[in-house]
């Protein structure tokens, strides 16, 4: 095996040094265009996040293995040919996924968004709020983005309500066929999962209209699976409260009533790729490398 | 035993029905001043954050026994004679005041303020944020809210660092006399402390120079712990962050500096009080005048 492996940061380089048996390693950071000449390349990290990215995709004629930073990986599919092996990031995102729904929940509980504008207006407002302390949360799409919100809530002494496509009684885990009973007893509800033909819509205003009121609805899984109108039409109303990091549609354009409407916190997608990410990511896509120099089984092979 | 119980809420009444023995239970909710003729009361419940909660003071003549709904008592010692027994709220406020100080870091570490404002703006400003996970926090005054707090900050990938007026070595706590050679190496703060002659001013401009750039001081103890004009002058050149639930002086005046610091959270004291604090002071004030009125230990006594 020889040939060009591309890495998306220095650090990764460096730390790599000489892989020996006419492997070489270089940067691609997807902030510009890559080079011309990729037909020797066999190993590809797709950068995280950047503009130009998947720029190279067509000149990497020789690819052996393709490694996303993300956890999706359905748009790099139609990419690149079925024996290029395709390896995901999943694991990476969880903790900082994980963390920012905590931090949406927690924003729309003790009402930071309140605080932050009386702040702007120099007013001091003494007033009492929610908690999420001996609340009840259901969490929509029970993996290890899930298990790891999971994880944060319990320490934060509410009860969890664990939900995915099938259940997994060991794991307290219900069937999402059992949504429909499980949304009325629900204080906050918030959508992990992917966007597949079962979770488009999954969130729509006859479920909605099953939780109680003042309930929130958080989503930091992908926008359609949430009713935009439906949610806009209950928050706008003040019988539920939303805290939204993705958003159908995506971004949000100028002028959409979901920025307006009360009771409705927006962030603009920002629930992955946090501090601790790259870390993490740089010290994985090294060890990837290592194994695919050496011969051995790579991790998170997806394809 | 016979005389009159005052509780401040009736569903403690209703909880209680009838205790016999010559003891009747009425409400004294704080929101105005209590009746006249107070001289048989022998149990009385201070109101929680109520306007008038202390008003009736001066007539609670045959008083045995007071029961605080704050975990700090310091302002009721000189109101009450040295046989009454005083009995405060430790414990009730853990959760939410640790969860809190949990969404103060959150809020500064995920930028939410920002957020806020880019959706009052209709912004989609999409960018990445420092994290939690991973970071390591000091959590100075390690009593039941800092162990509250290590918790949800374990769950959070964070590494802890507590520190106590003296050395616990079985629990990991660090005497505050250690202070110095652990502010170098720590990325957040969080201040838990009540207000004491040590207290005072403990995080004043010399050992904030000790914090790495960019660190976090957080508050939600007693505000004259932090110096505020020390950390208004390292916020205000953007060295340091702060994210403040308490402020020397509070209520932080109209034009206060702080106000519109860059990098400086204000909420205006609300992490005691949350919507899970109710029911466990229901519960435990109906269990205090349970124990009085069968003349068994009472729980929490301070003095």
């Amino acid at each position: 095996m020889s040939g060009r492996i591309l890495v998306p940061w220095k650090s990764v380089r460096d730390d790599l040094g000489d892989l020996g048996a006419g492997l070489t390693v270089e940067v691609f950071g997807g902030d510009e265009p890559g080079p011309d000449d990729l037909g020797d390349v066999v190993f590809f990290t797709v950068p995280y996040d950047q503009p130009h990215g998947l720029e190279p995709v067509k000149r990497l004629t020789g690819v052996k293995v393709v490694q996303a930073l993300t956890a999706g990986y359905d748009n790099l599919l139609p990419l690149f040919a079925d024996d290029v092996t395709l390896c995901n990031a999943r694991g990476l995102h969880d903790a900082g996924t994980a963390e920012h729904a905590l931090a949406l929940i927690l924003a729309a509980q003790r009402e930071l968004p309140r605080w932050t504008r009386a702040q702007d207006q120099g007013r001091w407002e003494h007033t009492h709020t929610r908690s999420l302390a001996d609340s009840r949360v259901m969490i929509v799409g029970y993996g290890s983005i899930g298990a790891a919100l999971d994880q944060r809530l319990r320490a934060c002494d509410a009860e969890t309500i664990r939900v995915a496509r099938s259940a997994r009684p060991g794991e307290h885990v219900h069937a999402v066929a059992e949504l429909d009973s499980l949304l009325p007893e629900t204080d906050i509800v918030v959508l992990v999962t992917p966007l597949t033909e079962d979770t488009r819509g999954l969130l729509n205003t006859r479920r909605l209209a099953l939780l109680p009121d003042d309930a929130l609805v958080v989503n930091v899984g992908r926008g359609p699976v949430l009713d935009t109108e439906a949610i806009g039409a209950e928050a706008g109303k003040g019988r539920l409260r939303a805290a939204l990091d993705v958003t159908d549609p995506e971004p949000l354009p100028e002028g959409h009533p979901l920025w307006t409407c009360p009771g409705v916190l927006v962030t603009p997608h920002v629930a992955g790729g946090a501090a601790d990410f790259y870390p993490k990511a740089a010290a994985f896509t090294a060890a990837q490398v290592r194994a695919f120099a050496a011969g051995e089984p790579l991790r998170n092979v997806v394809r």
